[in-house]
């Protein structure tokens, strides 16, 4: 078992060299963001993470949670844990500070959740999920539930849930049973049941807020009859005091493959008299409400894609220089760490450049989302709007799928010694299988993409994006002969990538079902190129620096050698593969 | 929890329509071998599979092994399981009749394997490993061991080990220090620990026959120092009686991430007095025995990836038809199995095309084999045993890798019910993670496969292979413009893998490290379109029969668009991705 290290080198090269820190901080809202307060934020998350979080990431998974009586006790060393993390203040640096926040940008929160997910992801998702929940409130509450629940969210000392799935509606949201009654004072009484309630119960925090989707009396069936509603685990007086137990109750909690001391809970609302719950927003309109949530969480889930990897690679890393095994190729005999093995390098490397192409992506989302958040021209606003809403469905789905297989491969590093529980590595393989599933599968991403987002605007946000590709193209050609393969590979790229977007556009409007088909490969060749783009976009910024550009050579010449040719394969199976998918019938399996 | 059918209808499909059994009842040593018997054959062992050995897997899985001083004590049915299925003769089948064994050919063998696996992986651990034991002894043994050990074996009373891993020569076998000292009495004491000893010590079996490497007193250092010894747990007197308990101990046993039913154990020999061992074979030439178990062992442990990706893919189909969610974009509106979602539809085609370019692929081995050991012609006995040598450590790369991906895809299919473990999904995806790292992790089968398979007698097997492969595609063109795109594909898949042969066989000649650097690559690109030539092959055979011709249609069909695209990404990182990884030094990690 190794320890873990924030990447401060890449991170720094990023907020240097591709982040537009000037801009950010001068949209007003981040007043206090400078080059050197960014560094020393991170660098302190980091060595939280280290201290804190990371040793308990083996130890939570071994131990997992505790369920009795309703009540589930988390693992040794988590409570403590989470006091520290509150009382330092990680659990709100992205909360407005309107709300009692800390107000960083979002560039800045990104690489904070990466950090901490990558030390212990299953600690994060409890302040994960509360930043959901503050989101929604602070959006769509009425004055009243905010000062009643807000602050102590905020300050940590509640926390949050979000209450979607139920036995019969997971992806399809709409055939969800879940029922509230109408009170006299206007409250509501809530009953049914939800599953996969991430952190539903736990003993980390005083209270729990569950903000839960359901049907009011007269609502119309489906997504459009959906009302969101605040139930919390203790009601609150007009004092502010949190003590009578209100009628929602953890009822069993799941066993997983993996993300062991993240309590996954069966929760129960009104078995007596009806859980009580406050709406949230307007009646019948608690869909677009989560989705605000929903939307911010992709972007989290996808961290966790980078951050598994990222936390497997520094321990393939480790072993790699540390386990003396075989002897070189180059010169024969002489015993050599596997490290120096041509296919154990591939493998970092793999491992490596990925990482890094899915973390530019991140930060280039993050940036986006800062600017259609607070930019003074509206215009700036929508573009980055449109920029961000089209690429976290790609990110998401590439990032987490991506981050299966890079585990995976860190526990190839390992050999035998990967498969051992206590080596480590398998936690992460464990921990990473959830990310393609939970906050919309890939197949529901590349339902999002192709059916909505590559269509919205006419193309619009698909094209800005190929752009910009194009440009980074030919700034990529002014460096000269050093990149010309490079250069040649990511144009093939951005050609494949064009031509099938093109190509799904077409089936798409023909046949919904035919581009259906291949929305997921499509969704992995945008992901793939978008992470070439970034790869490129790296070295340019890099190559005038000293510091960067060694590094920035090495994991984009390889991404563009070895990943990159995907796209020729994926822009074949999107262009030509719809059919062999439609044509065949359930019997035929 | 579901559980399992072998997949008659393919097996048949390969035995009526692929597999050469006429020739092979014509080898002599199989005039059992009909087209009947076969069928009988594989149904009964379909049947045992699903009823005695399948509802164990889980609950195996669940309940682990019990280690406690010095013994292993078996999840609970495995004993009787284990009974039944000695009992029933499963455990020799292949087994030559000299030996007493039932001596069926590999071709059938090899289902049998796939079936037991897909079963219940860890259970048949057990007998796989013994069949490895016989056959080095059968092989290499005097008379006097063969009399006194492999009746017991044979009969299943007895099982046996391979031990070849100690802490510091896992891949690096040369690496090993376990020493053997001689005896007066010609026999050998042993001294030293071995570890990832797979059934070392459980209660199967009345006694456990180690095949040990050591090294002698006066050996040399490295591979042409290893010599193999017979040690059992119990001596066996003169009289065949069992009952003197060797100097060889299970100090402990692995806690893995999956195979939990399937003791992993730390053994340690020569405690005390030294564990009594006898010579396998001729002093330091222990390696060649040993090969020939793992040559051997390479094509079962391929077997693996088939079989756990068949177990998953019958459970993933079986969620797909049951489970309603969503609704048809064809028939908007309609409340739907998922099964009509275009994408699950892919997912799932994704498993069943692979599954059966695999599984055809593994007949064609396995019959090279039968040829190879059993044809009256020399010439024809060699040239299938070149085919199957270079075939193996493809197969087994490609067939583990491709193993994890599909047990995943199982896990995605079955959406957040997939990730809890009681749903038995996810319990393939962790038994998979080893098919990839024993018996030579795929960088070694790819090292063999390049620095060995693909340059012996100056490249003529994979000639040959390339021959067959422009056979099928012509025999593909006579059967009209339905197939003409497949066609294509198949064509450009076959050029892609030519040209990246060529290019790593001049870059092996010029510098074998950047072969290396891109050897995985190299073998991922040949499985795949060996896969693909066998699908090719599968059509052609099927398309005159009506029974099998839409099957092989539909598979091959969205192999060709879907799958084998991927050559060409892989031919591209074969001839131009070496230099990106052989220019990177350790210190730019």
């Amino acid at each position: 078992m190794t320890g873990y290290r924030a990447p401060l080198a890449d991170f720094n090269f990023l907020f240097d060299e591709l982040v537009d820190l000037e801009a950010i901080a001068g949209l007003g809202n981040f007043d206090i963001v400078s080059r050197d307060l960014v560094r020393q934020i991170v660098e302190e998350a980091g060595r939280f993470a280290s201290e804190v979080l990371a040793p308990l990431n083996g130890s939570g998974d071994r131990e997992g949670v505790k369920f009795q009586d309703g009540n589930v006790e988390m693992p040794e060393g988590f409570k403590a844990a989470y006091r520290q993390f509150v009382e330092a203040g990680w659990n709100n640096v992205s909360v407005a500070e309107a709300e009692g926040g800390q107000g960083l940008p979002r560039v800045l929160s990104v690489v904070l959740e990466e950090i901490f997910m990558a030390a212990n992801k299953a600690f994060n998702m409890c302040p994960s999920l509360t930043l959901g929940a503050i989101e929604a409130i602070s959006k769509a509450a009425t004055p009243e539930l905010k000062g009643k629940y807000l602050p102590k969210l905020v300050s940590g000392e509640w926390s949050g849930t979000m209450n979607l799935t139920e036995p019969q509606a997971g992806s399809d949201v709409g055939a969800l049973r879940c029922r509230a009654e109408t009170q006299e004072d206007g409250t509501f009484r809530l009953f049914g049941q939800k599953i996969y309630i991430t952190f539903g119960e736990h003993d980390l925090s005083e209270n729990i807020v569950h903000l839960v989707l359901a049907r009011l009396p007269d609502a119309p069936a489906g997504v459009k009859g959906i009302s969101l509603f605040l139930v919390p685990k203790y009601l609150v007086g007009d004092d502010g005091t949190a003590n009578t137990r209100n009628d929602v109750h953890c009822i069993s909690v799941e066993h997983k493959l993996g993300t062991h001391a993240s309590p996954t809970c069966v929760m129960s609302y009104g078995d007596n008299e009806g859980a009580v719950g406050y709406l949230v927003g307007e009646p019948n309109r608690g869909l677009q409400a989560m989705f605000v949530m929903m939307n911010s969480a992709r972007l989290t889930v996808g961290m966790e894609g980078i951050a598994l990897s990222e936390r497997a690679y520094q321990q393939a890393l480790e072993f790699a220089r540390e386990r003396v095994q075989g002897t070189s190729v180059a010169r024969k005999g002489e015993p050599v760490a596997i490290i120096q093995h041509p296919d154990v390098k591939r493998m970092l490397l793999t491992m490596k450049s990925q990482i890094e192409a899915m973390r530019a992506t991140a930060l280039a989302i993050a940036q986006a989302i800062d600017f259609s958040n607070h930019h003074s021209d509206p215009a700036v606003r929508e573009k980055n709007r449109a920029f961000a809403d089209f690429m976290t469905p790609i990110f998401k789905g590439w990032a987490t799928e991506t981050g299966i297989e890079l585990t995976g491969t860190a526990i190839q590093i390992h050999g035998g010694c990967g498969y051992i529980e206590e080596t480590g590595v398998a936690q992460h393989v464990r921990d990473s299988y959830i990310g393609t599933i939970y906050e919309g599968t890939t197949g529901i991403q590349s339902i999002d993409l192709v059916g909505r987002k590559l269509m919205m605007d006419q193309g619009q946000a698909m094209k800005a994006v190929l752009a910009d590709m194009r440009a980074c193209e030919a700034d990529l050609a002014s460096l000269g002969d050093k990149v010309a393969k490079m250069r040649s590979g990511f144009s093939a790229a951005v050609n494949a990538l064009e031509e099938a977007a093109a190509s799904i556009q077409q089936q798409f409007g023909q046949n919904p079902e035919d581009a259906f088909a291949v929305s997921v490969p499509f969704l992995r060749l945008a992901g793939l190129v978008i992470g070439g783009w970034q790869m490129c976009r790296s070295l340019v910024a890099a190559w005038q620096s000293d510091t960067y550009r060694e590094n920035k050579f090495v994991t984009s010449n390889f991404y563009c050698s070895h990943v990159l040719p995907q796209a020729l394969a994926l822009r074949s199976v999107v262009v030509a593969g719809a059919a062999t998918v439609s044509e065949v019938a359930e019997s035929d399996f």
